[in-house]
């Protein structure tokens, strides 16, 4: 059996914006503190590994919670977020309904068109969410199967925590729920929280129509007022 | 504005069975520390209203954390959890498999049949999952709209806890992101966390094609390590 907690990172220190490749730093404090009650719940249920995004909002966390409980950590790029391309990192604010130039209204316009229809519209040097899904959905069943493979004779469930993005963990649960990833309503209505944390369980890695069977469980990680 | 947290009671005084209107006690110690953790919540965002199931292992803590933050509380019974019927209440561990009395091992395949097609095959006595869907959609959409209509004119948010079950949450979350709230899959797998909080936020009550605008977000509370 396998466990695997989906972790978002901790808000981050830039204005309201599509954060997807751009490597912003995440918010200290909140940093810090979703650490402790990281190293704290390990005292309860130990994690043996740890696989994190190679962002920074993500990876400063994991590299923090590896080395204080000497856990091994596993960066892998394909769990990177959504890349928004040329909206990428770029402020809302400077994509204001009110600036009359005709450039941001119609950047405006192109997002508006992306959130209704996200799998039809793509971002100007964005990456289409078809792909997105791929990539993730991909890099989620290889780290199933190997995960399967290392597993010791005696069958000794293994926990793994996985920093990432809003984006990723809302494709991942799509894929465990067997829900429509291409809905927009889900793309845009299923937040996943800052610091909050989903927790997978499979327990055997293909099923007769071969599907992986998993449990949900939304698991509160940590407290609102802890961050 | 509306938000609403939909909090999970936390795990009961019981062997493990479907628990449905059966009215078991909650395990105090976690109850203690759920509480806790809402009254610390409380000081950074205060809840307005608290909603409860009238099922002890809900209006426990619903009454508790009225009473401590003075806030109105009211009971909902359309909120308790779906009628298992025959089957509610009764320990897993008196359908054992290796019991070979005939009315065990129908139970337990009647259970079996239930868990992979809940839509289809209602237990005896029990409530039918379409009539469960009717009964929470509906009390859902009535006090969304009585919270609309209470609104105050300068349109401050209101902010509202309701201490529910499992398959409440389930059918809400459903409604809320528009899945399939027959499927087996989602039935089965998305499980509610004992303690975890999901919060909606809804920003109109009926959009053009009289769906609710909802934000659903995954709020972390509380840490695994505190209950």
């Amino acid at each position: 059996m396998i466990e695997i907690s989906l972790l978002r990172h901790v808000k981050v220190n830039g204005p309201p914006a599509l954060y997807g490749h751009t490597d912003i730093a995440p918010q200290v404090v909140q940093n810090k503190s979703l650490l402790t009650a990281l190293v704290n719940s390990q005292q309860l249920t130990p994690y043996d590994l740890v696989i994190s995004s190679p962002l920074q909002r993500c990876q400063l966390l994991a590299e923090q919670f590896s080395k204080t409980c000497q856990i091994p950590l596993t960066c892998l790029s394909d769990f990177k977020e959504m890349n928004f391309g040329d909206f990428d990192g770029v402020a809302f604010d400077d994509l204001n309904f009110d600036d009359s130039s005709q450039s941001n209204s119609q950047g405006w316009q192109l997002l508006e068109k992306f959130w209704h229809a996200p799998d039809d519209i793509t971002l100007p040097k964005g990456e289409p969410l078809a792909l997105f899904h791929h990539r993730i959905i991909t890099a989620w069943l290889e780290l199933i199967a190997q995960q399967f493979s290392n597993l010791s004779s005696n069958k000794k469930p293994i926990k793994i925590l996985l920093v990432t993005h809003g984006g990723v963990i809302r494709m991942i649960l799509s894929h465990v729920l067997q829900l429509d990833w291409q809905s927009a309503t889900l793309q845009q209505h299923l937040q996943i929280a800052n610091g909050s944390c989903s927790q997978i369980t499979i327990t055997r890695p293909f099923s007769e129509n071969n599907k992986t069977h998993s449990v949900v469980n939304y698991i509160g990680l940590p407290m609102p007022s802890t961050i």
